[in-house]
């Protein structure tokens, strides 16, 4: 099994993914805040690209649909939720599919769509997002959302959590050299993920703007034992443990 | 001072490189190859993106000039040296301008031009390189020539070496989250150069070839004071410790 990472969006470009497993990568905070929704009983998390196509999406589901979403890190006017995990609790999500977009993370999962499978990785559930690639046997590709068009450092050090991870679990992986310099950058930040608050652009900016108590709850390993992974445009909850789709998904 | 890492060719789209000091990157074999050639009394390395533009330069010179360069990794039919950093002996170079021409190590540089001052790096020059940053007081950006569009392990790690040295040299630095992830990658390799050999596909594919000699003259710190740097679209040797361009650059 081949493992590449796609260390910014740019990168994207030059990877085949027809015949690949993709895990899209946006720690803080959108990957963060999807597995919260569907650890939170949300059904399903519908990612598009802009607040316009949100709204109309959500024209053409039922009245239990939430919008949610940011530009700039704030929440969009009119939405009912913005990109916080801590805003998807059981309470506003649970039963309620929610039309979700992003400024990189809802860009990324649209992109990566192109691969046959294509799951969602954060830090929250980094085991298990590693678990469910290796089940996959395919080659497998990790996508960092990044910043813009550029390189966000958190999730560069996610990504090298689940490649470290993927290359325990399987006999035979083949690591591109981006997958190494993801692997190295895991490795350094995995044992310390604090250190990310002061080194990762991202994160300080955040902080700035008040956030201090998301960079707690995307800055955590391994609480969540979901994937998201999307089934006909929409992510639904996979859960290893149970070694197929979990009961909420099919609920 | 801000201190930037292009990990990949495509990532150099991204920089802004006008108020910029370029240092470009490609460890496996051009940057090894004319930090060889200045330490050995060529004059001047001028890059060319093509065989027939090297051929044409040569032309307009006198007949001491000397074609070198290489695709996929042999050298040029008709020319009078490849890209192997052993091959750029006294004996050969000395006295004599080299035009060369090589398929990441050149288009990075001539990329790179755009910045108002643009040296070249290697392993056996990190030091030097550095030290040469260090005084340009100017935001820098340390360019991986890397392998076609995608990113080349040896190259990362090289330049994350300059990082972490100009880092030491300069009180306040500021790192970009992609100048992090190389200074890690650097730190990791920098104490056992060797391991390149079995983790960098280029390296692989060298050793594959034959080439296990220049692997050795290439994965080695600091052999090397002079900083190849662009004069007039040539490389020309500045040598740190004489705090001024070389005795042999202005010969």
């Amino acid at each position: 099994v081949l493992v590449d990472v796609a260390l910014t969006p740019r990168d994207l470009a030059g990877v085949d993914l027809r015949e690949r497993c993709a895990l899209v990568v946006d720690v803080l905070r959108a990957s963060t805040s999807i597995v919260a929704a569907l650890d939170h009983g949300c059904p399903r998390v519908i990612p598009v690209a802009t607040p316009a196509e949100a709204r109309a999406r959500a024209r053409t589901l039922d009245g239990t649909v939430l919008l949610g979403g940011e530009r700039d890190g704030e929440r969009i006017p009119g939405f009912d939720l913005g990109n916080s995990p801590l805003e998807y609790t059981a309470g506003r999500v649970s039963g309620r599919p929610v039309v979700l977009t992003t400024t990189n993370g809802t860009r990324a999962l649209l992109a990566a769509q192109a691969a046959p499978e294509t799951g969602v990785a954060a830090f929250v559930n980094a085991d298990a997002a590693a678990a469910w690639a290796a089940s996959r046997h395919r080659d497998l590709v990790v996508v960092c959302a990044g910043e813009r068009d550029g390189l966000a450092l958190e999730d560069v050090a996610a990504a090298g959590l689940v490649v470290e991870r993927v290359a325990r679990l399987l006999a035979r992986v083949r690591l591109t050299d981006a997958a190494i310099v993801a692997r190295v950058t895991g490795e350094r930040y995995g044992v310390d993920l604090d250190r990310l608050r002061a080194d990762a652009a991202w994160a300080r900016r955040l902080a700035g703007k008040g956030y201090e108590a998301d960079l707690a709850a995307c800055l955590t390993l391994a609480t969540s034992t979901l994937v998201p992974w999307m089934v006909d445009g929409a992510l639904v909850p996979f859960d290893n443990d149970a070694a197929r789709p979990s009961r909420r998904a099919s609920a």
